[in-house]
């Protein structure tokens, strides 16, 4: 542990009020050879003011919070790096939490950061949660007066700045890239139900199949969890129940790869019997047996963006209206055939 | 920013020193009336006492402060989730830093990571790092009191608690399997020569090469940075320098990984033409074209171990002697052919 006020004043045989006050350069009734004495005996000790506490009276503490969902999944690290070159640039310090998509760990992560005297937070709720549950955590954010920006994952209300992608755009192109390539029945990994960028990719989805004229059909939706996990589990399922489909748009490319493995397993083709195509454009796409076609989040971007954000508006967390909403691209790799 | 005791004094007219008395429990002269108003005022305001500060004087802080180096690198990602998991399962928080292999950052993360009172440091320095720089890291955590565990990297001398593999081991492993398998002229992509474990690594390499009486040629040892590009980049020099090899040890997965992209983009398949072993064993060594075969290295266990010692022993930060020290493993795949 570092040294306390407590020590300094046990050493000096002098009150832990005085000390306070000598090092913290507060008026006070103290002789010189006694403030010499405290200030001595803080060096020898090697006593530090805490930042933290003098960031809280003087409001100059250069750190933001980043709080992300899946630290495994490169979507979240690639946004962890960008968010942290574009605040090393500007000389701010981050302060990275990992919530492993558990909402009650996006609780304690807010109060860490408030508690650590962030300047503000960048959060990316975890995946189970809820709207109630996202408005929860930025309710906290707002009760200890954190500005805060939301990146990725929001909820639909007026709840304040937002760095994100127009997935409802992502979905159309994804669905419409399949369908205009002879595809028809297009079977839907999607996030957790619970998500709004999970629901409006779904939206993307339903809208392109209606201007081709393609009937929306419940049994092709399939809800997953956005992990290379619940990827595997879900075509594991449809294949069970024997449903017939000719192509996979999974809602991340985790859940893509993993529903490329178990379809492998299954003794299907990709993309000869099955077309697969995916979202975020993650680093190990190029890399597959099958390099993945996917819908491509401006990840880089979105960090440096949400980082530039946080900071120039670090005090102003109310009213916060920001709305940075980026286009996502098409990147055509091999697991898509040409069928018309 | 949150509700300060200054906030406090101004609205109840009362001093700040009185305010602190108060709401930190410690005996002072004030008036019953006095000591309501202050009490309904923090709460009216929402005021929260510094857990930080109040952490430093009771020593009950559960916070640890975890530094990785690389957090895209899918080996550092992993040992972030199961620390994590660990100090979850122990109701412990973590704050992660990364330090994108920079000292500079490694130095001013510690600092912070002091500044916010945490009871100890999981740490993994930055690639950059020569023993000097490491050496300031660990003294400027003594310094700071902080006890600490280093994992993964370490220096030479007696510089406290470590949690790693042994990496002669490992470096002995990928070069015997190699050569028993037929190989000869066997490429070294190496990690930074300041690193121990990259030194260590080449240590198990001559070794393997003396058992089985095959010269060491020194211009097939080449020096990577741990990352993709430069396992691209160091194919690309010996490829222009005309050396003849006939296996590839990169001494991680993603140099491994860059150097197999680049083999292939002049023409060169694996592992008919050339083998390659790498070292990590990351998520997506088993998705690639080529299925990467590697030696291991258990990262889960690594973090949870490294997770308890420093729970365990945050109090104890001087003459910490854990050494713990795994073996590594080899995961065979499919980019070695047996030529013999």
């Amino acid at each position: 542990m570092r040294t306390t006020l407590k020590q300094i004043a046990e050493e000096t045989h002098l009150s832990v009020t005085i000390v306070s006050q000598v090092l913290n350069d507060r008026e006070c009734r103290v002789s010189e050879k006694n403030r010499q004495l405290i200030i001595n005996t803080a060096r020898k000790l090697n006593y530090r003011p805490n930042k933290v506490a003098v960031g809280l009276v003087k409001g100059s503490i250069n750190t933001i919070g980043l709080a992300i969902s899946d630290i495994r999944n490169d979507f979240f690290s690639l946004l962890a790096k960008s968010v942290e070159d574009e605040c090393q640039r500007a000389g701010w310090n981050v302060i990275l939490c990992n919530s492993n998509d558990k909402h009650s760990s996006d609780l304690s992560n807010i109060k860490m950061l408030a508690d650590s005297g962030v300047s503000g937070v960048i959060f990316g709720m975890a995946s189970e949660s809820t709207a109630e549950m996202a408005q929860e955590c930025i309710n906290l954010m707002i009760q200890e007066h954190l500005p805060y920006l939301l990146v990725d994952r929001y909820i639909t209300s007026d709840t304040g700045g937002i760095v994100c992608v127009d997935h409802v755009e992502g979905g159309h192109m994804a669905t419409k890239y399949l369908l205009s390539r002879g595809y028809k029945k297009i079977l839907c990994i999607t996030g957790p139900n619970n998500l709004i960028d999970s629901e409006q990719r779904l939206e993307g989805y339903r809208k392109a199949l209606s201007q081709f004229h393609v009937p929306y059909h419940d049994e092709l939706v399939i809800e997953g969890k956005y992990t290379y996990e619940s990827g595997e589990e879900c075509i594991s399922r449809v294949l069970e129940d024997q449903i017939s489909f000719d192509a996979v748009f999974a809602f991340n490319d985790m859940m893509a790869i993993g529903a490329m493995k178990r379809l492998r397993e299954n003794g299907i083709r990709i993309p000869e019997d099955i077309g697969v195509i995916g979202y975020d454009d993650i680093f190990m796409d190029s890399f597959l047996e099958v390099p993945l076609t996917t819908i491509k989040q401006p990840t880089e971007k979105m960090g440096r963006a949400a980082a530039q954000e946080i900071i120039r508006n670090h005090v102003d967390y109310k009213n916060n209206e920001t709305r940075i909403i980026y286009k996502p691209t098409l990147v055509e790799r091999q697991t898509v055939l040409d069928r018309t």
